[in-house]
Parts: structure tokens; sequence; C-alpha cells
């Protein structure tokens, strides 16, 4: 089964890929690598997500949070190979705004790993991943992540040159 | 027109490239990528803009230090490799030093990207951009630039081996 | 000589490899990077280093746990490539717990970055690097290190496709 495959098993849509809010692009393509810019979650154009965790909200909301931004990441990735069974993520970077007390930025990070693990499988799916709590974030997101992933060279050629 | 050219025309000069505040390298290049360590902006050795942006710098303020930080990257670009003509920006991270209420990072972060395009041109000068606000940064920066660079194969190879 | 040899020689081991405290990988190679995720170090399985710099904790002990991070990120180097002769440090983020007043995250880091220079020479051992001070870390922990390691070709072609 590939990511395509297990999104439409669950029923799940990825939202409307999101504009830069700046002048920058949501991802840019380097050789095998897509680099993908740090990113909040939107609803019709409209922020989600916003918050600090040990303030405004718990750790369950954070992981939600963080599973919401994943999905708009993966839209990016989407729009910008055209199949998420071309690629791997290969690490990813989850900011959390946090009060100086909190110290549960991995458990919020699982919101996002998680949904990578579900739909590009345990071995596949799971990154290299690391998570830090931030002072503060562009237009209040709670959580805010950025991603490095991996392209397969093409159909004829699965493995492509990933090499693990 | 190439950013030495754009650099001449728009009679930009680049500052002194700075030494590292540790036990780091300023930059390291591997393969085709440059890795650019986080750098701040300094005047004859002395660091520029010292503060936090919701506190005692204004969003336009913290722009016009996210400008002179990536002038000050980009000058290490140049003395690491010879000519920015041989170079791409492939991603940028922007650390805002934040009050809690901070959350104009991306507008900070502008003042970084602007530039990039207006030296290297919309399509090759726009790079994926992450921005944050960090609690604190070293000698009190209100901006730190860290960068990834893609270095072009040679003159007689313009594109390189760079694909998008 | 060689990290390990340089190891040896200062009688200096490295600590258990730890587990991931969440739903990623401790490494993931990819060609010939090596991207190692964001580390704190453990004591049989207990975080050590727990506080912030500015609050509870001095510079100096600051660059103490940089190194003890350091190497806790090492020994996850080490049981995915065999070898760190194997290898080289291209780049490392160091994150630093730190009250808003805190302006001395790279001499933090240099705890770090001495630590790689002692193992691996002056040469190969100095990476790019970024410090920066967050608000809050994962259990607490005072710092936290990501990394990315660049993987030689094999024994018989030492320099590898190193270039530099």
């Amino acid at each position: 089964m590939t990511p395509e495959d297990r999104l439409q098993e669950a029923g799940l849509e990825l939202p409307v890929p999101h504009v830069p809010v700046g002048s920058y692009r949501m991802a840019r393509r380097v050789g095998h690598s897509l680099w993908v810019s740090g990113h909040g979650a939107f609803s019709d154009g409209v922020p989600m997500h916003v918050g600090r965790l040990g303030d405004t909200m718990t750790t369950a909301q954070g992981a939600a949070a963080a599973r919401d931004v994943m999905l708009q990441l993966l839209a990016t990735v989407r729009a910008d190979v055209g199949d998420l069974s071309r690629t791997m993520p290969t690490k990813i970077v989850v900011l959390v705004n946090s009060s100086p007390d909190f110290d549960e930025q991995h458990l919020v990070a699982n919101g996002a790993t998680d949904v990578l693990i579900d739909l590009f499988g345990d071995e596949h799916g799971r990154p290299a991943r690391t998570a830090m709590g931030v002072a503060a974030l562009p237009l209040g997101f709670a959580v805010e992540i950025e991603g490095l992933f991996e392209l397969r060279e093409a159909a004829g050629n699965p493995a492509g040159h990933i090499r693990e």
C-alpha cells in the first residue's frame, strides 16, 4: 500500500496547499531532496491551532495541532512532487510554542510523526526528528513544522537511490 | 545579470566576513552543498542589531536587521565560494529573538529573503524558509540566520546539476 | 589517529545509545548523509543536565551538558555507522534552554564542538554550527543537539567523496 492508498482507505483528504506568508517558497527541490519550509495549518485561509503549550493548550491539543500541520505540509509535498508515494520523510523539525515550564514537546511532536508512520509505513515513514520549545511563532501558531523529504527516482525504479 | 552584477548596480558592498565566535567554522562544503552556520551581523567587530522583537525593536527594525544579517551571511558564502553567481540559496532558517507576544517573525524574515530575491532573481533567489521566535540569541542578537546554499558546477556548465 | 583511537587514548567511553522518546528514529541515513535527531543526555535511562541557562545553570555547566549530549549523539552515530572513523561532522544545531537574558549560547555550544575537534581533529572535526536560546526543551533538558554527519565511502577509499 502506498501513502496515497492509505489516505484513501482512511477517508482522509489533505488540505488545500497554502501559499507562503512572505518572500519564500513552500518547498525547494534540489537533486533528490525536497526542502519544505516551516508550515502552520490553515483552514479557509485562517490560521488553525493558535495558542501556546503550557498556557492555553494541553499536550493532547498540541499533538492534534501537530497532526494537522503535518497534513498541511504533506499537501505541499504532494503539490510539488505529484504523488506522495514517490517520497520518503527524511527528517522533520517540530517547533512547539511553549511556556518556559512546558517540557512535553516530544509528545506534541508525536502527532506529526504518527501520521507519517500511518501513511508511509513504520520503516519508510519513521523519520529523524527534532522537537523544541520556542518562545513564539508566526501568526501565533502553536506548532510549526519544517521537513526534508527524499524523492524516489521513478515508477520503474521503486527503491530509487534511497539507501538504508 | 548575476548577483555580483546586481550588487554592483545597487552600489552595495558586502560586509567584511566575520570569524566564528567559538569552535566551529562559518561554513562547511560537502559535495554541492554549502552549510552556513548561524550568523549575526557585525560592524567593525561589534554586534549590530542587539535587541528583542516585541520588546525593544519594531517589526521594521527586525526586518532591517534580517537584511544586514543576510548580507553578512552572503559575505561568508562569497569568501568560501569566490563568486555568489556560482550559488543558489536552497533554504534559510531565520531565528528571531522574540518576546512571547510577538507573532510577526515571518515579516522580520522577509528582510532576509527580499535581499536574496533582489540579488539572485525571483526564481533562483527565492528559497525555502523557516522563521521562528526564540527566547534568546548569542551576544543578544535580534536576528540570527542559518543557510544552505547549492553550488553550481562551473562556469562552462551554468546550470550545474541544480534541478528544479 | 582516528576518532576511535582518540577515544581510547583519552580513556573515554561513549554512553549507551539511547532509544527515541517518541515515534521517530535516532538517525536516518540517506545516501552519504546521516541525519541525527535532536538528542539529550541520559544516564541509566534518566535525563541528565535538566535545567535552564541564566536561571538554574551557569555557562560552564551548560558547556559540560553540551559535551555530554554530544557524546550521547556520537553513540548514536557509531551505533548506526559502526565506526566513527567513517564519518565527518558536517553541521550541528545546539539548542540551549535559556532565560530571556542569557546570551552566551555560543559558549555553551563550544562544549559540543570542542569534543568533536578533540576526536576528529581540527580540520575534519570542526563543523558548521548554529546555537540558539530556546524557551523550553523536552524532559526539561538544558541542551539538545541535532546533527548532520557525512559518511565516507569505505576503508579502501579513505577520503570517500567528501570534498573540501
